[in-house]
């Protein structure tokens, strides 16, 4: 075995270490502030210190490893991902970009390697948002973009979101908390940017037979709830041409949206939740409520896309004598990834002789928070049947072996460019 | 007002008193064998009474009153519908078909009027089927077609059928009441027919601006499960041209079963009911189910429909990789009403100088089970806006002085052609 693969095997054996540690009994369930994570942080802290770093938790949790540079004022590049999970979650979604990172930091370390810039390691303490219905606490509180309200969100145990971070991170005075979440870690300047790898969570990588492939973006969003109100009535007795079926109206909808979203290159639409009331086999559908998720990379096609599908539910709706609603909910805009660190994935991943396939990502990351302090750039791993959030979430070693590879080739770059 | 119009009035008011008996508070709810429908027995057979009929209950507890004929040895016409009602129901769907018989029969005994035949009128005592989740206890019961083995189903308060007959009614022993229940109340050849009147349910009599119409059939049905297996992901992830999405499989199985039905007269075709699983709005829907109802007076188009639908999810389901599955749950036959009775009712409603509309009946009735012992004519009454089972279940007492209006002509049409 090559000094890579053993790596390689040292990263998954930590995955699969990692993904013993659960607040649930026979399966991975992690939320952010719980002994759970109070745990996985003191399994990672020690690997860190192994690989020569110095570590740190700060206000909400996050546990940082610094590997120096070569000299004190020097830049700092963040590598890092999430550490906390979904209910049942897999093993590689969060972990496997910080044991990916963490490996790069300790084959510096094993050779005595310092670079022109600081190494900052960062898993972070919430990125699913699983226990308080609030997603990116970590990054959010890294970056001095939290939300001092969330503070007194309650958990399904009615625990307030100060006291599970009181408790976690033993944090001082509320007044100081709220402070210190309000406050970056780091200035603008001094920073290089931001790096995370990632599962896909995704079937592109594995339908084009590649091991890696470099995010070009994590895709703008909008959730909407979609509204059909007709008139409920009796399976037997409304003849077809008197009816207003609210569901077969939505029906119409769904594909039409679905049409939409085919026609325009990237762009992914979903309607995941139905709602239909009555919901009797004997009675026609008084009232339907649908989920629409619509992503793209590129805004302006995203808006034109929901502009086509608003317009389409209001000709079904007039068509069949069926109450439409448009109620947007939630929306957020793409956030690119920085042009210069990306383009420095794409000369490692030629390096290593593979094709470099580009993609959006379609799922959030603590990336798009980080974005908003620093360049940031995402590594995508494969991962088997694009299947992630679930027990049966796989990664091969080879491709992890690659990734390491990449990421190393990545900072080697980054830190030739630095010497120029 | 004439006397047609004041007959109609104490049958309208006859149905508000009925409305009034319930089990729950506030609301319209008179299941099987409860001490509301044990009033209400009581307070029909007052009427009953009052209308020269001779009262008796049976071992379920049907109510029946009987007006002699001329003779001893004449044969019967029973009338009749049920006095049960669905949970919050409205006033009419059951008692309006009781109170215009019984009022037919009231202005007979008020002229000293007999007749050729002897008219039985009978108070079903189940016919929605609420309590036991068994429909038409009533008229299987009269008709000796009562499967047994119900005797031991339980209703929610662990009641067993059984129990709640023998308290309602104070049957004898299990054994006796068994034999009670397998056996006709009459001999097919004592019987002139079974002609019932009841509310529409439906808007095809408001639509053509008819106060009544004659049913032609009662149609047959057939429910089905439908299921869509695809593949669960991330609505972010997946590109829609690498998805299985179960629920727009679903969608487009919806159009092609409204397609169908629309282009084959009076046939209906209803999806009521929908499961999408995960059921969340960011995951691509892994599995749909669906309910089917499929309903036409005629047997043969419902199957050719049945067989053109499933056709269609087959080819839905291979062109998306998604698995069909079609899943027949329950199927009756058609029930033709007698067209003997049903000429007769003809007849009357020119006489009333109305056109006449035919129309199936597409929701099940008591006169149902009575066709598998004697020949049946129904006659429907206009119901606002087709609402059934509902508060706001209305019928107008000028339509309703219609209805007896005709069924006292049929009555007399058919002492005339006995006479002859």
């Amino acid at each position: 075995m090559n000094s890579e693969a053993a790596t390689a095997r040292i990263v998954m054996e930590r995955c699969d270490i990692l993904g013993g540690i659960s607040e649930e009994v026979g399966c991975l369930t992690r939320p952010f502030a719980t002994k759970a994570m109070q745990r996985v942080n003191d399994t990672v802290a020690a690997w860190m210190q192994e690989a020569g770093m110095r570590v740190t938790r700060d206000a909400i949790g996050n546990l940082i490893g610094r590997y120096e540079g070569r000299s004190a004022a020097a830049k700092t590049l963040v590598l890092g991902s999430h550490l906390d999970s979904v209910r049942d979650a897999g093993r590689y979604d969060g972990p496997l970009g910080v044991m990916v990172a963490l490996a790069c930091v300790q084959r510096l370390h094993a050779r005595g390697e310092r670079l022109p810039f600081a190494i900052e390691v960062v898993g972070f303490a919430d990125e699913e948002g699983m226990r308080f219905s609030r997603s990116y606490l970590g990054s959010r509180a890294i970056t001095g973009t939290f939300d001092s309200t969330w503070l007194e969100v309650r958990d399904e145990h009615d625990i307030s979101m100060a006291e599970a971070i009181r408790a976690f991170s033993g944090s001082a005075e509320p007044q100081e908390l709220a402070e210190a979440l309000r406050t970056p870690r780091w200035l603008r300047e001094e920073l290089l940017g931001y790096t995370e790898v990632h599962i896909e969570q995704g079937p592109v990588l594995e339908e084009m037979g590649l091991p890696v492939g470099v995010v070009t973006a994590i895709t703008g969003q909008t959730r909407l709830r979609i509204g059909f109100t007709g008139m409920a009535g009796h399976a037997g007795t409304v003849p077809m041409s008197m009816r207003r079926d609210a569901f077969s109206a939505a029906a119409e909808f769904v594909l039409a949206v679905e049409g939409i979203a085919r026609s325009m290159p990237g762009l992914v639409a979903t309607v995941g939740q139905v709602n239909v009331k009555p919901g009797v086999s004997n009675v026609i559908a008084g009232q339907v409520t649908l989920s629409l998720d619509v992503r793209h990379q590129d805004d302006t096609i995203r808006e034109q896309a929901l502009l086509e599908m608003e317009a389409r539910g209001r000709d079904i709706g007039l068509a069949r004598y069926v109450t439409f609603v448009w109620q947007p909910l939630e929306a957020h805009d793409a956030v690119p990834c920085s042009t210069y660190l990306t383009q420095l994935f794409v000369r490692a991943i030629e390096e290593v002789e593979y094709p470099v396939q580009r993609l959006p990502s379609g799922a959030g990351h603590d990336a798009a928070i980080m974005s908003t302090l620093t360049g940031m750039a995402m590594l995508f791993v494969r991962c088997k049947g694009g299947i992630s959030h679930n027990p049966t979430e796989s990664v091969t070693s080879e491709d992890t072996g690659i990734a390491i590879d990449v990421l190393e080739r990545f900072i080697k770059l980054l830190a030739q460019e630095a010497r120029e």
